[in-house]
This record gives C-alpha cells, sequence and structure tokens, in this order.
C-alpha cells in the first residue's frame, strides 16, 4: 500500500458522480446547490490594478479582511480585521480547521444530517462523528447536552442558517442555547453560514459566535452564493488564540487565496450596491422556492413531508414510505433526472434511509413541473416494487 | 491539548516573519522570490465571459487543461488533458500530495537543499525526509543509489531546473540516471517545475517525467513565474494510477481553482504573445542576474562561493567561513537589509550552516550595490565577533 493511510477513507464522491451526470442538457437536476445563471451580476474589471497580478498576503488583502471584519461586527460577532483569514471559498475553512484539529479517531459533533462535503473532509482526516438531531428549530438540546456531557468532541460544527440539506434555522432560542452549552463545555464552534443573506421572510438570527463568552470559535462564509462561485472567495473569522495556526495552515496549503477574486469581492462587500444585488436574489429565489412549493404539493403530497424553506436553496424531504434513496438514482437519471439522495449527509447513511435533497434554484421553471412529477414516478415506482 | 497531533509541527515560519519585516519600503529585500512589478504583463478581462463566475469543475476548466497537456507533450512529458488538474498555485499541488502520502512516519526522499515550503507541508504531514545531495549538474547518484537501496521512500521530490534555492539544473546525463533509477526502484516521482522558462542560456533538459518508462509520477507548474501570481494558477499532470485520488483530493480541498484566473492563463499558455511576453521576461532577468553577479564579486568574493544561476530567481552561497546565517537576521534588518538564511531549506538545519539565498529579480537595480554592501558588512561584523 504506497499511499497514506487516509486515502483508504477517500470515499468516491457520489455527488460528483451524480453532478457529471446531470452535466447532459437534457438533464432536469435537482441535484446541485448553483445559483441560478440569469442572477449572476455583470461584473467591472477594467479599473482592477496591475499589483492585483503580484503575489499577496496569506491573510488576504486588508482593505478587503476590514470590510469582512466590519459585516461581522454588524452581525454582533466581536472581531478585528487582524482575525479574518480570507481563503478560496469556505470549503478550505473545514480543511484548515480540518488539520488543525483531527487527527485519526478525534471525536468531533455534528448536526444530523449535515453539509456531506464538511462530512467528506472530516473523515478523510480521520474524525469520528458524533451527530446531534436536528429539530425545526435547530438541535435537540437534551441530546446535545448529553452528547457533552459523555464526550469531549475537539470541536462543533454547526450551520445554523437555512442549512444544507436540511434548510433549517436556528431559533433565537436555540442560538442562545447552544452558545451556554458550547461555553459550559469549552467546546470550539465552527459556523458555516453561506446562505445567511438567502432569507426569504427577512429573518435570519444573529450568528452564534457572536453569543458565545469563552469557547473558541471559527466562523465562515463565502461571497458563492451572493456574489459568485467561480471567484473561489471566502474568508473565516476565528477567535485570537486559533488565527496563528489556521493562518499558517492557509500559507502552507496554497500561500494565499486569488486576488483577482478579492479585489472583486472589495467592490461589493459593504456596497449599496450589494445591498440591492442581494435583495432582487432574495425576491428572485423566493419566486422560485414558492413555484417549487407548489409542484410539490402536486406531485409528493401523497410521498414526502417537508417544511417549506425560508430560505437557503434546497428542499429536504422525507419519504412517508422510507427506502434507501441511492438506489433511485439509476432509475431517476435514466427518466434525464437528477437529485440529492439524503443518506449521504449522515455519518451513518445506513441508518437514516428516506431523505432527498431537492435544489430548487437552478432548475429551469419550464422544466420543474415536468422534472417533480418524473421524480414521483421513480419514487412510486420503487416503493411498488418494495411492497411486491 | 485540543489540537490535531500534526500542530505541534506547524513551525512559526521564518520566511513569513522576514518578508512581513520586509515590507517596510526602505527595506533592500532579497529574501523571497517576486517577479519584477514592472515586469507584470498588462492583461486584459473585457472578454471574460460571465459565465466564468459560476461553479466550475474540480478539473479545471476543460480548455486550460488540454492547453497545458498540450505545452507538456512538447516537453516529452507523455499526458492527455484527462490527467491535468488545475490547482490554485503549485503549492497545492504539494499540499495534496502531502495528503495522498504521507502519515506520520512516512519516508519521503528530497534534494539537500530543498523548496522550504515543502519541507513544511510535508513535514506537518509527519513525513520523515531523507536526503540526497545536490551537486551543480544534479544529485549525488552513488548517494541517491544508496538511499533508494536501504529505504523505501513514498515518493522523491526534485526541482530539477533552476532549483528553488540552489538554482541546480540537472544535466541531461543525471536526468537518465534519476528516471532509471526511480523505475528500477519504483518510486514516485514529484516533480516541480516553477521555474523552466526563465532560462537565460536558453537551455532547459526536459521534464525527468518524460523519461521514466514505470514510476507513478506527478509533474507541477504554475504561471505565478511568467504570467501573474496573484490569480493562483498552478497544475500538476499525474500519471493515471494517481489522478483520481489527487481530483478527490483537490475537491475536498477547495472544490476547484478560481475560474477567473483559469481563463486569464488560457488568454496566454500555447500563444505566440506568450512566447513573446517570456523572451522579454528571460531577457529583463539575465541583466537582473549579470547586474547581481558584478555586485557580489564586488562585496563577497572574499566571503563566499557560489556558482552563476543560469535560470530561475536566485543566488546560492556558501560562506568560506560558516556560521549560523539565522543569527544574521536581526542585524540585517536593522540595517534595512532582509535575505533568506539557508538553515530553513534542509530537514536538518543544524548541520548546514553557513548558506544564504539571494533573489535577484525584484530588488530595485538602484539600491542592489548599497544592499549587498550592507548584508557583506554584516556577515563580516558577524564573522569577526566568532572569531574574537
Amino acid at each position: 500500500m504506497p499511499f497514506s493511510e487516509r486515502v483508504s477513507r477517500l470515499k468516491s464522491s457520489l455527488i460528483r458522480e451524480i453532478l457529471a451526470a446531470a452535466q447532459r442538457p437534457q438533464v432536469m437536476s435537482f441535484a446541485g446547490g448553483l445559483p441560478a445563471e440569469a442572477m449572476l451580476p455583470k461584473v467591472d474589471w477594467a479599473e482592477m490594478p496591475l499589483s492585483m497580478g503580484q503575489y499577496g498576503m496569506s491573510e488576504g488583502e486588508p482593505a478587503l479582511r476590514e470590510a469582512l471584519a466590519a459585516e461581522a461586527r454588524a452581525l454582533g460577532v466581536p472581531c478585528e480585521a487582524s482575525q479574518v483569514l480570507v481563503v478560496s471559498g469556505s470549503q478550505q475553512t473545514l480543511d484548515l480547521a480540518a488539520k488543525l484539529y483531527i487527527d485519526k479517531g478525534t471525536e468531533i459533533l455534528l448536526e444530523a444530517p449535515t453539509y456531506l462535503a464538511a462530512l467528506q473532509i472530516f473523515q478523510l482526516f480521520g474524525a469520528d462523528c458524533l451527530t446531534v438531531p436536528l429539530e425545526a428549530d435547530g438541535p435537540n438540546l437534551a441530546e446535545l447536552r448529553a452528547r457533552l456531557e459523555q464526550h469531549r468532541p475537539a470541536f462543533i460544527y454547526l450551520i445554523p442558517t437555512f442549512q444544507n440539506p436540511s434548510a433549517v434555522r436556528y431559533s433565537e432560542a436555540k442560538r442562545d442555547a447552544v452558545a451556554a452549552l458550547l461555553d459550559e463545555f469549552g467546546v470550539t464552534l465552527i459556523e458555516d453560514e453561506p446562505y445567511r443573506e438567502l432569507t426569504f421572510d427577512g429573518g435570519s438570527a444573529t450568528p452564534i459566535a457572536g453569543r458565545l463568552k469563552k469557547a473558541s470559535w471559527i466562523y465562515t462564509g463565502t461571497v458563492s452564493k451572493t456574489l459568485l462561485p467561480g471567484l473561489r472567495v471566502g474568508y473565516l473569522i476565528a477567535s485570537p488564540d486559533l488565527f496563528p495556526h489556521l493562518l499558517k495552515l492557509k500559507q502552507s496549503a496554497d500561500l494565499h487565496t486569488n486576488r483577482v477574486g478579492q479585489w472583486q469581492a472589495l467592490q461589493w462587500i459593504g456596497t449599496e450596491k450589494y445591498q440591492q444585488h442581494r435583495s432582487e436574489l432574495r425576491d428572485f429565489y423566493r419566486v422560485r422556492r414558492d413555484a417549487f412549493q407548489l409542484a410539490l404539493q402536486t406531485h409528493f403530497s401523497d410521498l414526502a413531508d417537508w417544511n417549506e424553506p425560508q430560505g437557503g436553496l434546497f428542499f429536504w424531504l422525507k419519504l412517508k414510505q422510507p427506502l434507501d434513496t441511492r438506489t433511485l438514482l439509476n432509475a431517476a437519471l435514466a427518466n434525464d433526472v437528477a437529485f440529492m439522495p439524503g443518506e449521504p449527509f449522515f455519518p451513518d447513511p445506513d441508518k437514516h434511509h428516506g431523505y432527498l435533497r431537492l435544489n430548487f434554484s437552478h432548475i429551469d421553471p419550464a422544466r420543474l413541473e415536468e422534472g417533480l412529477k418524473r421524480l414521483a414516478a421513480v419514487v412510486r415506482q420503487a416503493q411498488a416494487a418494495q411492497a411486491a
């Protein structure tokens, strides 16, 4: 075996395979989490100084760090620009956090379900993944306390605002309660917030990081959902005890984040123009969410239960008659429909059959009805076969 | 200890501290490896399609992969576009290779000296670093054979063309001999070539990767030295047995490389315009190299020995009276001069005193003489103090 021990945990990525299959133009895809092309803003590059082509600082562009810190402070996260590290998308935050915390067998605590690419990188580094079940308003607090009493996880990873995949938004009360528990047990928080701005009812309670009194924390965000994912510009903000380590890990990973994307992000962050764009984005996706909800009611009312998402990019369906939704994929793709099975969003997939993640932001509205109709037929057929 | 075991190996980065100190405008810096600002080409963004803002493929842009494969084939590296992975600078190749190969205690083989940021990431993952000494035309072959006979390194990491820091360019004969040895012992090659195009005498023998018959290989390059480092666009090309693993590791690290930089790189790679630019770059740096050589002869002839570099960005000086060059740093910075001590380029720094790496590409020619004069004075003073 010439490779490292961790490579044995490098799974074939189901989502990569589904997205590859969904590239065929005839496929109606509910699988990815892509912004709608129509809402990618026109950006201007003419004023970018040539100096952005030179090597930059590992920390990121100073002006961008200042702007990001100001935005975070406005959300109640107490921080200075010196705590901001610009990264190549918030996925990189997870890679740096894995390097900082995870040895083989290190216990970490996750929501169930959780973001599958987070699970992928944490498991690659050998984490032992504990979970706490999500309810409609956040984690089950009794179970969270029990986990913290019985274990010493290196960190807890949470997506409290319009979670991927479940669309759950934590209530104010649960945010306070989670912060208090992390302070009580001294457990580091990693708070991932790519969807905060995509709120359809205007609500998004402030981050948990800003409610902590003692525990260490990493707060991470991105411009991928509200500006341009192709820039690969995200950021993390960390409590001062963690920042120097994360900075060195960033430097050893790729020296620094591309300055071209950083410059473009700076043209938007904190501006009126960005406010306006995000407002248009919310309106656009709200309309798509509404249409999706209606189409789901038509085709899935008898098959599944779900909560209407108040933000983010996904519906999370629970089949009334559970089955391993991974077994639906081939039939769906044969009918030119793609979706994300729910199992890979759990560290123990075989104990969580019967969920589907459906993206509503990217599907062509003209093909929405047909796509959901075909997907429902695939589910019905599989359930009939199972019953037979 | 809340952090991972590997964090105990996360050294304070000497080069980060030196570069930070060298930011003061009055400092004459020979420390970094930055391109000259005057030679950053003007680039045009007006034609970039908006679609470059959308999420892209982990592999990289298809057209860019084709163009990079064509360039590599022209250098004798047998490959298809399907073997090309676009990365966020070639530093990321080293991060992915570390993840692929290195557990704590894994033996790897390096040149001595070697690139210090490679050493940093390999050691972070826990590598046990074996070395083979470099001579003026490449590694000592008897020692290389001895190392391969006595050990089973997971890979050998080589920078055969204008090495950082030593500026060594392997001869044709040594390239063939190294390839034959790696085939004989079945050891994977990681070949890092950021400086290939910066040749001042027109020579640059073809890569070792193209001379292998059996061994696995990763060949890595970048646009940072010849186009714009701020884009953070590099690439790796891997033998087909390694590629799928590297692709998954890239995806889990940061999803994909920024498309904006990839698009810009594609406007240059394989074009007449890029040929022309690289030719101008070679002429420009050759003039700087010549001026540096003259100034060194004036100020360092009695203090050090060196080979005039035929390419790359660095002079590598060996003091006639060795001392720990890290102890010179404070005095140099107090005199507004920055340089890179040689010790961190060796896995066993305390056994390799007396080397200095001096960058000639970035210093203002008007300040070159004064800078080297001051640095020589710092060396003389330290040697006098040592002798006293």
